[in-house]
């Protein structure tokens, strides 16, 4: 039996968050994946409060949620480290990985659902909350500095599931002219050999964001 | 001029939370108290992002967001440790405190705020979150252990802010028979001195939040 277990979903961006993380540190782990359409008893025993992937299982106790999942990995297997050692800059790390689950990945996705009036309004929001981020890109390669560090996993779904968004949304939020800093980080975050290979297959990822969003339109329009 | 200053407003439990971590750190600081209905230049500049409470400055530079300004303050003056060493318990600490603030607090907040029909629900809602905190009490004093800890600062509104949401809501979420292990340790927290010297008026409180759940109620009446 492995040592360590992710409990996740290949379609979900914050299960794929964690693969990176126990890739770049080398760590072997046993990949499970889950059901989320009918969640197995393993993943309720291991996550009974948000009864949600990933969960990481290392010598039978469980870690949830993404950014605490990935903060653990760093201080269990400390080599090749992901957060600065400055706490000045950790938290500057720690900051804008939060506002960016919660104000760009939140934003992209209430626009990519949004419908009629209310679409423009949620687009224009996300991009301004975009516009943060490319203000963060310094003159490193990454976020992270001339490696791949915490914010760029923090991050990583912005140069793939936020182009299925996007698609599936039909808009545009993250372009070449309008973010050029993040455009070319994107570029080449995404065509590092070990980021690539754990992304899902495209045409999966579209049919499943399509019928999330279909799924949570349907719940708006029978409330109303 | 000091060294670290707190822009804070003296009614905000994340204010309080920093404040008590820099008084059990031992930590001087100035206090800047800030008016959130006619925000500073100085709030704007050094939190442009959210534009909210608390701001900690340690030479000249800013760290917002409660939950991640106690790690840096953890990390930066290592004298009476708030987290524990170990990577599994900091992952626990972490994740109930994130836990607390997204579901216990903002469920808190909308059972107070909740009226008509919806009250009955989202009271039900908060206390089962609630119940999750009650499991996690151990036989220790407090949440860290036998000393003040991180998730005893962040868990720190309970004893107090709760109790004027619970009166501004005409509603009892956490009672001594429903919940004995949250409410001893609530006692005992409460009364510790350094705790207890940085809690603002309660009747202060106790309009600032009437004022605030008013004021979100007529927003959601003119939306109808």
């Amino acid at each position: 039996m492995a040592e360590v277990k992710l409990i996740a979903s290949s379609l979900s961006l914050f299960c794929t968050r964690i693969e990176w993380a126990l890739k770049l540190k080398g760590v072997e782990y046993e990949y499970i994946e889950e059901d989320l359409r009918n969640k197995s008893p393993l993943l309720l025993n291991y996550n009974p409060v948000h009864k949600k992937v990933p969960v990481l299982v290392y010598n039978g106790k469980p870690i949830a949620e993404s950014l605490i999942v990935l903060e653990y990995i760093e201080e269990t297997w400390k080599d090749s480290p992901l957060l600065p050692e400055d706490p000045y800059e950790k938290a500057m790390a720690r900051f804008w990985a939060k506002f960016a689950d919660e104000k760009c990945l939140l934003g992209a996705f209430d626009a990519c659902r949004a419908e009629g009036d209310e679409k423009e309004k949620a687009i224009e929001t996300a991009i301004e909350s975009f516009s943060f981020l490319e203000m963060q890109i310094g003159r490193t390669k990454y976020f992270g500095g001339e490696h791949i560090g915490y914010l760029d996993l923090a991050l990583g779904w912005i140069p793939y599931w936020l182009n299925v968004m996007e698609e599936v949304g039909c808009m545009k939020l993250v372009d070449a002219q309008r973010f050029p800093l993040l455009h070319r980080w994107a570029e080449d975050f995404i065509e590092t050999p070990v980021i690539k290979e754990c992304l899902p297959p495209r045409q999966k990822t579209v049919e499943y964001f399509t019928a999330s969003i279909n799924y949570l339109r349907s719940l708006a329009t029978s409330k109303q």
